[in-house]
Order: structure tokens, then sequence, then C-alpha cells
């Protein structure tokens, strides 16, 4: 396949000018704060006080970034780099240094020796640049500081970018971790037509903080077949301590230029439609030593090529001049003289493999994604509203209702191909399969006769990995498109610390004046912990929202909208936003619907309100008590149990208070969708009883709402972590969130109430127990509350 | 390898009797609820109601279940099966029935028509039985319901287990997830001197819910040569659905006895010191239809050897005739009156292939680890235990105290073999180190002369994958044994959905008579957010605590031990808890010796304490406020705080409390550690200002403590997402933790304090600026808080 010539003597030593001078920069990152280009003996003075940093993955990196470089300057390639070893940062910002554009994107660190010093100083130091390649970082999609999802994010980076070639350095350690492991079966989704490419580059430099590395310490041909099984065609590279470095730039360039050729020529077959079969994508196993041109040994101990080299290779330098001297001897080996003029400035040479403008790797818009995103041709909400008579008069799925108008959305965007969604095997299971009309599943992988909604160029995706879902939405959205995770409510703590990740990068990313916003992680958790009754306890668990809610509250939203029309509004929503994470639960099964589609607009829009409709308080009066509900079963059973106090104890001034979006509850000054004290006290009011029906965890509501004045009379009922295959009514009875028990509260806290109230309130009691019994029995739900139907 | 010989026809015969048998009594657990022999024409009446259940994977599983059983009982093997398919249930149900376990753990089903009737009822019903493979399913050490972790667990089981086969089903959907990607490299862990033999069965079915798989759809060789990459030599079994199923038990049989073989040699090998590299050991590849022997199709639709054969097959089969017809057909086609007699009893042939006694699949004590549980030699602490003159005179790293105490604690357990530690690739870092003095990093793939304390026996693993490290400590410990998982705390969210899934399974396994109680699951979460001083924002998250404290009470604990005796106290309590998930919050770098070795057993013993030495009141006198600490870094500031307070404001009556054990926070009634009110009060006030300098997320403590008298007066300091690679001091001026926040704090919250010490307040804000421009201009915090002293 190879078609391009062996690299000339002179080519690689321009080459290996520039990575010299790459590998220089990244190691005076870890020391210098002073006399940058060593025009002077390196001096204590000069020296940072604190030496913080990771030596060990340098050097590769800095290899991949100089042959990246190359390739598309020779090509014109459109290139993106994922940098899995993000702690590596200091070669990919001198790297960018190199290339010119730090200097353009941060003008006061510019591309001479004052901007080389302010490089230094700035790195791994407070105030200054974090040590990983995080949203500061020219180029960069992704931090790399918690191990897992590169290659997930190359993925999602390369989907509908047809022109884009995606890199990825995946580390040894990184390599070992479960989400990594399987993003490599992410081939068989990746379309050759209307995607990019992504080439894996296996990085093993043989350690991780510690320890050896599985795939650096089994044989070369086990390594092989694995990543043949993986379904890649492995090309190999490999250096030594002692190996002539221009040999390597010559495999290199050779490997690079091979990937290059084999890549182009399966996509132009496949677009062609001459490809037979699923292309066998090549990947680059790159051999180097970790620590490969630092200090071979420190005090008679090995460090090149050991574990030793991960981060500070030569410690104390300040305090002991043997080892001040011995650093001075290794940053001089690169021959920074030869490679910088007088005032800090890279020599030609140096420069002679970097790309040009908007295609350095630092420049490229698709790392920055926000300056190409557009926003979504969103449909109309109104020809898939459903419009109920009054409220609770008629019943829908509102995750199909949602289906309907996502496969709407899917069709408007099949040009412009910028909108995907993402599902572990769930997208028919949670009702939203009507999307399957607009696009079908993307597969690449053989198909049979009885294999339904499968093509190869479709956006959906679904693989039985929340990580993979996960992982290629972020590399999706980080470059400049929109999308959408659907999941099992419970499986979402799957991906709780990517979430966290991701949203940490946003947090930082809004920071960084030239990051432009990005569209929003969207996840809607369906499938949710009330209505499990195939699969029990093992599939409840409502607290992913407890874990985003922990997080940057200007980034996290959570939205429960309470029926179909809701849940459209919320999502219409959701898709215009920018620079956050958002996190809609809702339910795919029958649901009351409560609001017309206006009803539900402007519920939406105040995020709370009260429902007059469904209460009996005198408007102008405070009332007696407030019933509070956030969720689809919740509103159905606070429902419910306002039309039973409206029967029973007509005389109660019951309000009803729906909330879509919980981040009202907080304080104003905590989150930007918090209500002010004002607002808030004239919805749940300042002292009468509150009864909160929640959907997740009940304690989640005291964290939110613990400084309001209502706080000591406000009551929650919410999962507690009881349930097993059962009917959807135990699931309500076991967890005490069911209509009987909201009433049995309500009369418990309304003062006099409960004595004056004790016949309804052991009706309620035998109501419950009957059931109970009735379950036991029968298997199902008493007709009267599964039959049961709300009425105004 | 191949030594048995070929099954004869009779054999073959009387296996595929237990598994007509076993599948017979699979499907009609989803199906019936009378008439178990069909001993009548199946009627509507004899139907549940509600039909669920999942019916493809059981016959695949019913085959590994009949030809374990053969393998056991013809080689007296120990064997124990980890199903990852756990929703298959019905087949391990109808396995465990059979082979009489069933009804020896649960006497009112016994192995008659009677039994089976109760057995068909439970199944997935309100009351009954869940469908997955929970813990009462015997033989299960693994509910299977979020998938992922099977091949882990099975590792984990088979550590230390010499004489153990651990078989290990996974379905091609769980292969999908990231956790089971990186559980095949496990292979490189696994001693075959000490440890037993893992077998995993890769049961390829071709479909998940609603999708085809990926392993099945890719060409044979591609997944041979993935099996031969993860370091397996693989055999392959494939029935089809007009296949010979005489032929399948043949292929069967020869792959058990050929693995079997294999094994045996291997191991016999590795311990004769003859074995000359790392085993590749055997795996099975077994492709079975999806709902095999199932109906062919329903209403001309396609369902045998499709996705729609995933759960309930024929449905609707109470009101429709021609499928109640249909199913009967399906169900009679297994022969049930040639497999049972008329009472319902299995004939003699059935049972053929059955073991005997407590080598039954269902009866195996290693899958009740309870039954085989020795407490833990653990060492006195004393010697281990630091001695400060007085509190704060001394400092020390706790996690390097406690490595050594751990050390010992290896040693104590070398020849019995049940104690590991699991941690990725972080021991070392964590200042856990001490422990390879006793015992090597295990290891089986290759080794460099310059490798240190690798070793193929070694008791503590390292890979690169917290979902390993995690699914071989729940292996370990539901078999029987005792382990610590250390990590860094903010990647323990990693595994946050297997820690909520552990804890599901030890909260249902309480409530199974016949399950002893195994040992605690126990986290040592160090290198915390406050010291990532090279690493940053991303490894910076405290909610690991918060995710856990959602979790069923009775299982799970919360410690923060703030100095290195109190952490020796808390480590040597946690391990010996029994069914329970503790999790300890420990810092690795220097901290302040506040307490005594009896004075730390003292404090922990209580959980929350009263440190009177540190705080300014007056006996018999409520304080004017109170400084609460949980937390090394928080612990560390109250401190410091509390002696500003005396050196500023010496006539404030100052109360420093600390606490320990996060759940006493908790009311006594939600927590069985929860403090009753009047002790809460006794300790915090009911109305005193409380200011509280917590390690995490600051709202946690409002979530624990919302029903206390003091609540309206707690104030609480902690975490709240803001950090970069900075100073440690930095970390906890940027979260306002500070010790001079933490005096304003207190001094505007004690009545009029705040006007006259107005001086006091200006000090303190002086001070912090003062750090910051020092910290931005010298990259070190200042020296008098980098080199403070607590001094009483």
């Amino acid at each position: 396949m190879q078609t391009s010539p062996r690299l000339t003597h002179e080519e690689a030593e321009r080459l290996d000018a520039h990575w010299r001078a790459l590998v220089y920069l990244a190691a005076c990152q870890l020391y210098l704060r002073d006399n940058p280009l060593l025009g002077q003996p390196l001096r204590p003075e000069h020296i940072k006080p604190r030496l913080l940093g990771h030596w060990g993955t340098c050097p590769g990196l800095g290899l991949v970034y100089t042959h990246l470089n190359r390739l598309i300057r020779n090509r014109r390639l459109e290139a993106l780099c994922v940098w899995g070893p993000g702690h590596g940062a200091p070669a990919v910002l001198a790297g960018s240094w190199l290339e010119g554009t730090y200097g353009e994107l941060f003008p006061d660190v510019p591309r001479d020796a004052d901007g080389m010093t302010r490089l230094f100083r700035a790195f791994s130091t407070p105030g200054g640049v974090p040590s990983h390649t995080a949203p500061g970082v020219p180029g960069s999609i992704q931090e790399g500081g918690e191990l897992g999802y590169s290659l997930a994010h190359a993925y999602g980076a390369a989907m509908d970018n047809p022109g884009l070639l995606v890199c990825c350095v995946i580390g040894d350690g990184e390599a070992e971790t479960g989400p990594l492991a399987t993003s490599w079966h992410a081939d068989k989704f990746l379309d050759p037509v209307h995607d990019g490419a992504v080439l894996p580059v296996l990085h093993l430099n043989g350690y991780k903080i510690a320890n050896p590395t599985v795939l650096a310490r089994i044989p070369e041909e086990e390594l092989d077949a694995l990543m043949r099984g993986y379904g890649y065609d492995p090309v190999h590279v490999t250096a030594a301590p002692d190996s002539d470095r221009l040999e390597v730039h010559a495999a290199m360039a050779a490997a690079f230029d091979s990937a290059a050729d084999r890549i182009g020529a399966l996509q132009r077959a496949a677009r062609a439609e001459t490809g037979a079969d699923r292309p066998r994508w090549p990947m680059i196993v790159l051999r180097t030593p970790k620590g490969w041109t630092g200090p071979a040994s420190v005090d008679g101990v090995p460090v090149e090529d050991t574990w030793r080299a991960h981060q500070i290779p030569i410690a104390g330098v300040r305090e002991d001049r043997e080892r001040l001297r011995q650093l001075e001897g290794w940053l001089r080996s690169y021959g920074p003289e030869e490679l910088f003029d007088d005032s800090g400035r890279p020599l030609p040479h140096v420069l002679d493999c970097v790309p040009a403008g908007d295609l350095r790797l630092g420049a490229l818009p698709q790392a920055n994604g926000g300056r190409l995103l557009r926003d979504l041709p969103l449909p109309a909400l109104e020809p898939h509203a459903v419009d109920p008579e009054r409220p609770g008069a008629s019943m829908h799925e509102p995750t199909r209702v949602l289906g309907g108008w996502l496969g709407e959305l899917m069709s408007a965007t099949h040009e412009r191909r910028d909108f995907r969604m993402f599902g572990p095997d769930e997208t028919a299971s949670n009702h939203l399969d009507d999307v399957y009309g607009a696009t079908p599943k993307g597969w690449q992988a053989r198909t049979r006769p009885t294999d339904e909604h499968l093509g190869p160029h479709g956006r959906v995706l679904e693989a039985l990995s929340e990580h993979l879902c996960q992982g290629w939405l972020e590399g999706y959205v980080l470059t400049g498109r929109h999308g959408l995770f659907a999941s099992y409510e419970a499986f979402a703590h799957i991906v709780d610390s990517m979430a966290s990740q991701h949203i940490k990068w946003v947090h930082s990313a809004r920071e960084v004046p030239w990051r432009l916003p990005i569209s929003a992680l969207n996840y809607l958790l369906t499938s949710h912990a009330w209505r499990q009754d195939h699969n029990g306890f093992s599939h409840q668990d409502p607290g992913f929202v407890d874990h985003v809610l922990n997080k940057s509250p200007e980034v996290v939203r959570v939205y429960l909208p309470p029926d179909a029309n809701t849940l459209l509004c919320v999502a219409d929503h959701v898709l215009r936003t920018r620079d956050t994470v958002n996190v809609v639960v809702a339910g795919k099964q029958e649901c009351f619907d409560w609001l017309g589609l206006e009803e539900a607009r402007a519920h939406c829009d105040r995020g709370v309100g009260i429902w007059e409709w469904a209460g009996t308080e005198t408007y102008g009066e405070e009332p007696d008590v407030v019933l509070a509900c956030a969720g689809d079963v919740p509103t159905q059973e606070v429902m419910a149990a306002a039309s039973l106090l409206r029967a029973h104890v007509p005389e109660l001034a019951v309000r009803v208070v729906n909330v879509v979006d919980l981040a009202r509850l907080l304080p104003h000054q905590e989150h930007p969708h918090g209500m002010r004290d004002a607002d808030f006290d004239g919805v749940f009011t300042r002292d009468r009883p509150v009864v909160f029906a929640y959907h997740g965890y009940p304690w989640l509501i005291h964290r939110l709402a613990y400084r309001r004045a209502v706080h000591p009379h406000l009551h929650v009922r919410g999962y507690k972590e009881s349930g097993s295959t059962t009917t959807p009514f135990d699931m309500v009875v076991r967890n005490d969130l069911d209509r009987y028990r909201l009433v049995m509260d309500v009369l418990d806290r309304v003062p006099g109430l409960a004595v004056r109230a004790a016949g309804v309130r052991q009706a309620m009691a035998d109501v419950r127990s009957r059931h109970h019994a009735w379950i036991l029995e029968h298997g199902t739900d008493l007709s009267e509350v599964a039959g049961w139907r709300w009425e105004e």
C-alpha cells in the first residue's frame, strides 16, 4: 500500500530538529523559570521552586506531533489529534507553541525567548497552566486526566466529518482500562462514507506510574493478534534507547504514510461503493522507551526506559550541584542553539514540517467545536404534541411522543448530519424507535436477513457500552455537533466519572477566552426506577441526578417533565442550550397527559408551577398544605392524592405544585436557575406543611431546599432503595410514595386534621393492605389502582 | 490435549434429557401458574396474568449447566459458575431445582409437582423470586442485572482457590461492555500455582435486546485472533437451529473435557515448576441460536434465532387460543412425560449427570462465601502506631503508617492466602508500598531486570482498571475472603455503578436465610481532592461518599480518620465487619498526629467526639460556637482556626468536634450508626453556631443533619468544585475551607462578635490576600502556612 518514497536523510534531520525543539521545550517546562535558551550556565535560581509534571510520555508524544505535522503538511490533510496521555501536556504545549498557535491564542506568550520563559513558568504553576491537556491547550479535545476515553472521543470526533483524520494516541496505561478496551470495537460503527478516519497510535512505553503495562509485556505476535482481532491492520514502529533516531523517523514517516494511503484507499472504495467488506483500518503500534533521551540513570539508578521516568526524572536539582549539572547536560543534548535563534525564535529548518493556518494541530476548527456549531433545525412541536381534552383525560408514552419529534429532527438533519443519538441497545426498549423511520442504526459488521433498522449510514448508534455511547457523544459535541444519549436511568451511573470529567471540561473551557460555546451534552434517562417490572432491584437507581448536582452549577441542569408535552418542551429547550450538561428524566410507560402544549411551554419556562386546577385553594389565601411533585410517577400519585383529599376532606385548601426544572429549588445565588427566596416562598409558602413526592432519593430535595424558610415543614417522599421484580403500584407502596400514603402524610401534618380525619386515614391504610394482599395472590395490581383515571 | 473418549450415544441422550428437563422448567417459569407437568391440556387459567422474564439465553445457559454437571461429576471437580447473563435466571433456577439444592435451601419448593408449581409461580412475581440470578439463587455470586463484571468476578473467585474451576458464561451483549473487554486481560494476573482456573465460555447467541452483537457478526477468524490476542486458546462449539442436538452434546462434552485436561496440564506444570511460559488458558466460544428450540416463528414472524426471542417469545397466550396451542406444543416438545414421573420427580436418567453433595453447582461452599470465611489474624496496632508527644507535635503520612500494618497482615496471611489488596497502579503512589515487603505484586507476564516488587505469587494486584480491581475484590470477598481496594479518591466514581450493585447484592443477601455473612468490601480512598498538586482539577472529586450514602444504610459505612492512628483504628475495625461496604477516606501526605493510639481507639469507637484539649469551652457550660471537622485537611484547618481564635479572641468559648464516622450524623432511625437526638445535641448543641469544615461537598452534611435541632445554625465549608494544578494551601483558600475563612465564619456567626472583632477579621482577610499574591509570584505556599505547626 505504501506509495510515498522513503524519507531522505535531510528530511529526517529536519524532522529530528522539530522533535528535538519540542522535547527540549517540554523538558524545560518541568524545570525552568528562567534562562530559557541556556544562554548562561544553569544556576539554582533558574529552576522552579516546585517541580511538578510528567516527563515519561513526552518524547513519544512529541514524535507523533512531529510526524503528524509532516503528514498534514505533505497531504494538506485536516487532522485532529486526541492525546490519550494528557498528562504529557508539556509535549503538546511545546508543539503548539512551535507551530505558532499558542502565541496567537495567548498573545502574552509569543514565539520568542520571553514567550518561552512565560510558557515554562506558567506550566503546572498556581494561576498558570494545568498539567494536563486541559481546555486551555490548543487543539485539545480531552484533558486525559482520567484515563480510558481517548479512543471513544476520537471516534466521536470522526463521525460525520468525512474529510477528517483523527489520530488518537493511546498510552499503554490507558489501554488497560475497560472503556478503552472496548473502544477498539468502534470500528464496527464507523461509516467509511460519511465519517472520517480514526488512526489509533498505541504508544507502548512500557510502564504505568510504577508498574509495567500488560500490552508492553505480551509477545508481539499476541499483541498483533489482539489488534487484528479488534479488526485493525497494525504497523509496528519501535525505538530503543540506542536506536538511530533518523531510522526511527524514517520508520515513523513510513508508518504514517502507509496508514494514510490505506485510509485513503478504503475511503475511496467505500465512497465509490466498490468496498466489498468492512474496512480493516490501519493502526500503529509505537514502542519508545519511557522518558526516551532523558537521563539514562540518576545516582546510578536507571531512569530512562523505566517507570522512574514517569514524572520528574531528576529531582532536587536546585539543591544538588551534581544533579543540576546533569540536568543542564541533558537539556543541552537537544542542542537548543541549533534550534532557536538568539531571540528564541525557532529556526526555519525546525519549522519545516509545520503546516499552515487552520491545518495546524492547535488551530483546527474541529478542536474548538464552537467555531463550527450551527443551531439545529428543530421541528415544530405542534404536530407531535398530544391534545388532552382535560388534564389526565388521556395517556401517552412520553418517550414515544418524543421519538416522533426526534425522528423529524433526524430527517431535518439528513443532509447536514450534525445530530446523532447514542444508546446501549435501548433505543427501541426506551420507546424511541420512531427515529428509525428517519435513519437506521449505524452498523458496519455483517447483517442477516432477519435484522431490522440496520444500515451502514445510520445516525443512531447502539453498542452495549455506556462508556462508548458517552465517549462518542462527547467527541461529537466537542467537535461542534449535537446529540443525545438515551439510557436506562440506573445505568447512567456507569458513566458517572465520564460525566464528571466532561462537566469539568466545560466548566474550565468557559474560562478560556478563545473556546467558543459547544452544544449541550444531553442525557435522556428513561426506563426509570419506578417501572422495572421485569428487572427489579438491580435496575433501580435514580442517583445520577444527585451525582451531577454536585458539579458546577453553571454547567448542570436537571429536568423531570411530568408528561409527554412537557418532555417535548424540555427536549426542544435542551437542544438549544450551550456549554451545559442536561439530564432529562422521563418515563417510557403510559402516563397521563396533564398539560396541553401551550400550558406545557409556559410551565417549562417557569420550571416550577402551581397547578391551580388540581388543587382546592382559594385565590389570594394561603393554602393549608402544599402537595409538590417532580417526576412522572410522583406527579401521578400526587394528582391522585389531591383527588382523594378533595373527595374525603373537601374543606382542606390544597395547593398542587409541579417541579420540572430541579435546580429551581436551589437558592438563586447557587445556580443560574435558582429561585429567589420571595419567588420560592410564593410557591411553597413560608410555613405551611409541604408534602413533596420526588422521583429520586428524597434527601436530595432537602439538600437543594435546606436554606428556604419552609424547610422545617418540608416532608419528602421518594425512592428509598426498596424494590424487586414487582408491580408498578407495589413499587410506590414499598417506597411510601403512593397516593394513600401521601394523603396520610397530609393528614398527619395539617394541625388538628389527623384526629378529625381518622376515618379517612384508616380507609387509606386499608386500601394499601388490600392491595398488598391482592398482588401476593394475583401477581398484578388491583384494578382500582392499575386502571385508575385521574378526573378533575 | 484431549484425553477423554467421545460421548456415547446413550450418554448424549441422558445429557439431553437433563438439558430438556432444565429448559422445560425454565420456559414454564415464564408462563405457568398451574398444570406444571402438562397433565391436562393447557388452559388460559394455567397461565400467569403477567408474563415477565427472559427466554433467549436460557437454552444456552442450560447447555452449560448440563455439561458442567457432567464435568464435575466425572472428575469430582470443585466448580463454580458465574452466570454473566443473569437475566437467564430461569435456567439456573431450573438447574438447581433439578439437582436438589433449591428444595434443600427452600424446603417449601421441593423436587416434585408441588415444588414445581411453586417454582413457576414465584418466578418474577411480586413477593416471589426476582428475575435475575440474585442472592436467592443457589450457587450464584452475581446478579447479572447490570452487565460487565462476570469475568472479573470469576477471576476474583478463582484467586487463592487452587482447587477451584470457575466457569464464566459471558453473553455477547455483556462482551461489548468496557469492563468485560478488559477483564480478558486478567489472565496476566492469575497465578497458576496458588489460584484456581477460570474457564470463560463466550456465549454468542447473536443478539442483545434489539440489536445484533459485535462479536457474533465478525468473521470467526477475527474472533479467534481476538481471543488469542487476549492470551487464550479458544475452542469453538456451534449449534444451529437445525443441528443434531446429540452432536452438539458431543462437541460440548469434548470442549469441556479438553479444556479441563488443558487446565490440569498447565496447573501441574506450573506447580511442578516445569511451566516455561505464561499459561495460555483455554476458553470456549459457544454459538447457540437465541431462544434455541423455542418457537421458530409466531404469527409468521421469525422468533428463534432473532432478537425477538429475548424476552417472552409468545405473548398474549391467555387471550389467544392459537398462541396458547403454540405454547403448549412448544412446551410438550421437551417431552415432560419422559423426564418427570407422575408426581413431578425427575426420572433417574435425567439426573444421571448431576454431581452429589457440595459439588453440586448450587451447593458449592465458595458460592456462599460466609460458609468459608475466617476472621483475619489482624496484627496489633501498637507497633505501628505513632506516638505524638502532644497533639500536633509530629507529622506522619497516614497511609504509609497503614501500609506497615497491612504489610504485617500480608505476612500473617502468607499461608492462609485469604487477604489481598487491589489498586490501579497506585499502591506506591498511595504510600502503601511497605506491603511489598511482605508480598510482591502479582504478575504473570514478562519481566525485565529493572522491574521491582513483581512476582508470580504476589497478593497485591495492580491493573490500570478500577473496574477490574473492584470486580476482583467482589469475586474474592463473595467467595469468603477479605480484601481492600485502594484508589485515588476521584476515580472511585469509575466504579460507582459496581459499588451500587454490590451494595444491592449485600442488602438482598442479608434477607436470604441460608446466605452467611461475608466480609466487608473495603475502599481506601486516598490521593484525595485537597492534594492534587500535580494533577489538578480532573483529579478532584470527593463525591463517591455521596454516592454510597444514597444506598442501603444497613450496608454502607463512611470513615474519615483525621490522622495516622485513627486510620489504623478504622482499618482494624473495617476488616472485622461483615456484610458491609466501608469507605475510608485518608490522606497520603504528611499530616499532624492529633491522637495517641488509646485516644484514637476511644475516638473511633465513639465515631464523633469533642476534642476538649483543642477548644476553649468551660466544662458544664454551653460553648459560644462549635468548630466541627471531618477529614484530615479540614481537621488541620479547624485546629489552626481554633488556635487563631484562642490567640485573637481568647474570651470566646470554642468547642472543637471531630467526626470520624460520617453516618453518626444521620438520625439513629435512618442508619445503625446514627446518633440519637439527645446525643447529637449534646455534642453539637441545639442552638449555637456550628461551623463545620468537611472534606467533601458541603451540602452532604446538610443532607445528613437536616433533621437536627441545630440545623438552622449549621454552616458547612467543603470542596465546592474549585481547583487546578496549585498549592495545598491555595486549594483550601479557593474553596473557603482555610483557617482564616473559618475564623471569619465564626466571627460572622457569634452574635455581636463581628463588630467587636473587626480588626481580627481584617487581619484574616489580609493574610489570605498576601498568600494569594505570594503564590502567584513564587509558585509555593507562604512559609507561614506551609511550615505551620499546630501548638497547644
